[in-house]
């Protein structure tokens, strides 16, 4: 039996889901991997927060007692943000100590570059938690789908405003009553920004990308639209046509160009995406081959994240005892060539206000035709002088849309107030 | 680049979706593992049948060219059946050959003999396509759940059945007209017996029960009823109660003890595995830390299980190249000990029928009281002289549910048509 000793940057949520889990099922471990596992040390900011670990875990505010410690083979950075983590990793990854980390902005952002860094120090640099908390979708991408061909991964993957659109769906709440119940419950944070903006979907899909397409992005190449400007009324017009709105990161080869976008989406009532609710997150992967797979399960939460954070260090275990560390945990590297716009295609769910004078419903009729797009469904409402108008288009690539968009936007008598994706 | 040969025994619809995957995909292959994999040899019972295939693999009617064949590294074993695929795996190992195959029954029984053959020789032995056609969720518990404590594994595993429960639950339809044009469709065999008795989702159960609880059971160990007995009646009942009929494989830690069974089962319309339609499986995994996670693919097909044996050819590759073949595809391994039928407690949905003269329903519900038991919810409607009941029970454990059975059955005027577990 070997004993392998950790270290823990950060005894958050997530951290202390570690510690446990590691203590539970050290028998199970011991069983699979042939080694007894033990957080040997922990950085933390501040000592007297945390002394009920002490008795386990020796407890540190100073970076290099980790960094230092030879006995420590793996180290779980759980600290969050670019600053000073980036650094951190890179230091340990060359004094020879292998990574695991759950950090989606620094995966996203800088993960080819610190993948790099321990493929030449023969480490290993493991981030199945960045993407979908509970669910194992990284290392499924990257070892179950090696031999096909990945042609679109999708998926709800931010639990927050999965919950607000549940809520708002369901109990035809508006996006503020349903955000601030989401607050109070623990499912939002105070600042809830980078979630309802669709910040940290468009940081998740960049990561499922590298594993699908094998394509590195950044942020800038990603069309992002949260929910923080979704209507209930909208929500309640998709749910009479037959469909719930979800916030939706696709991911998807368009003759061989790779178009990435996060926004509220409309989703046929019966599809499998359309059940997912509250906090879950599910993914869709389609590759040639094997068709429609998808994985469904808690996206945050400090155990379930825990549990993608175990898979990696019984991985890296695995891997010692084999001798085998400082393999890529993705080797599939393509160049990125964006998708053409006008091979982009969707029909598009639009919501527009017009004064109700006549003629209006004529000259927007002409800009659908003046773009060479038309209509699947129509309804118009009225609310004193101005007519609501909600249309669902046939199919029409993103190239039409922006110039229809630009004609409205130009007419100062008809208003836009949606432009969602529609799926099926 | 190194290149990595291989045999296929069998060459039917999935050893023709491997031959197809492996060249259309031999880019990504390569990229990901540095290898070129090339089919070099198949063997089919007439050659005649296969001559398409000739100019890019040789064919050939004796096992011996494959098994003396120094430059094959990884034989895929397609031909289905215990005899003579027991042997020939057997022999393949004792060869240094690493071998990958899609034989459920031959896992089932022999998993674990097989799995210690290939330990002693230093081979790999992989199957992740026995279970669930497309589905990654062999790999997924063996690598994703490693420091978790799985408590429950469920799903519908048989896409037969599924494809006959949709079609009798949507349609209306009764068993036997589902059937058949199941079977006009290709998604039933000729033959369908071990699919409708339940046999071929029983083996299913018995290799997730080996991941997912380490122990190994016996087709003797488990209860299975199929679905060729079941009612119209009784799927539109439950429909009225709120619930869809699945054929459902359950293994579950009770206690401690391992409790398989597969039969139908009543799910709560909006529960995940009641959407789950027509020929596609879904396998639900529960475990303490990450709660409810669900995978969701094609059960069967060519291209679909052929994706899977990919996923095992690749990962052989990657431990011929780092010399690490031989470790188990699964090493979580613990003595089975059965549940206690006292621990074991589901809601049931009963049917019966009772002749309708005074005292009957007061005999029955005298039997229900007998052993504790007790209606949560209960209709009865009228056919001449014959009543017919339906019943969904409160909780109550396998014991008591035989005793009640026994005391039903030696009453020659209630006939008890169904006894079904009710989840959620």
């Amino acid at each position: 039996m070997k004993n392998i000793k950790l270290g823990l940057l950060g005894l958050g949520t997530v951290g202390s889901g570690v510690l446990q889990m590691v203590r539970q099922n050290a028998d199970k471990i011991l069983d699979v991997t042939g080694c007894k596992l033990t957080v040997k040390t922990a950085l933390v900011r501040n000592l007297d927060n945390y002394t009920k670990y002490a008795a386990e875990t020796s407890l540190t505010t100073d970076f290099d007692e980790i960094l230092n410690d030879d006995e420590i083979k793996i180290v779980v950075e759980l600290m969050g943000g670019i600053h000073p983590a980036k650094e951190y990793i890179t230091t340990l990854l060359k004094n020879h100590k292998n990574v695991v980390t759950a950090n989606k902005d620094l995966i996203a952002s800088y993960g080819p570059e610190l993948m790099a860094v321990a493929h030449e120090n023969h480490c290993d640099l493991m981030f199945e938690a960045s993407v979908a908390g509970g669910i194992p979708i990284l290392r499924t991408i990257a070892n179950s789908f090696t031999a096909d061909k990945v042609t679109e991964v999708k998926g709800i993957v931010n639990g927050t405003t999965n919950y607000i659109l549940t809520q708002m769906s369901q109990q035809g709440w508006s996006y503020h009553q349903a955000l601030a119940q989401a607050q109070q419950l623990g499912f939002a944070e105070s600042d809830p920004t980078n979630d309802v903006t669709g910040k940290d979907a468009a940081y998740k899909m960049i990561i499922l990308s590298q594993f699908a397409f094998g394509t590195q992005l950044d942020i800038k190449d990603i069309a992002v639209e949260g929910i923080d400007r979704l209507n209930d009324a909208d929500v309640q017009q998709a749910a009479a046509f037959g469909y719930v709105i979800k916030l939706l990161g696709i991911a998807k080869l368009v003759n061989n160009g790779v178009f990435v976008e996060v926004g509220p989406v409309l989703i046929p009532r019966d599809h499998p995406l359309a059940t997912i609710n509250n906090e879950f997150n599910a993914v869709m992967v389609t590759a040639q081959a094997v068709g429609d797979t998808l994985f469904y399960g808690r996206g945050a939460g400090g155990l379930p994240t825990a549990n993608s954070v175990l898979s990696d260090i019984t991985t890296v275990t695995k891997n010692i005892i084999l001798g085998t560390n400082g393999n890529l945990f993705n080797n599939y590297q393509q160049p990125y060539i964006p998708a053409k716009l006008a091979d982009i295609k969707y029909p598009y769910y639009l919501s527009l206000t017009l004064q109700d004078v006549p003629g209006q419903m004529l000259k927007l009729t002409q800009m659908m035709t003046d773009v060479n797009a038309s209509f699947r469904e129509i309804t118009q409402t009225k609310d004193g002088k101005i007519a609501h108008i909600a249309i669902i288009t046939h199919r029409m690539s993103k190239e039409q849309l922006q110039t229809l968009l630009t004609k409205v936007a130009n007419d100062q008598s008809i208003n836009l107030s949606a432009a969602y994706k529609v799926m099926g």
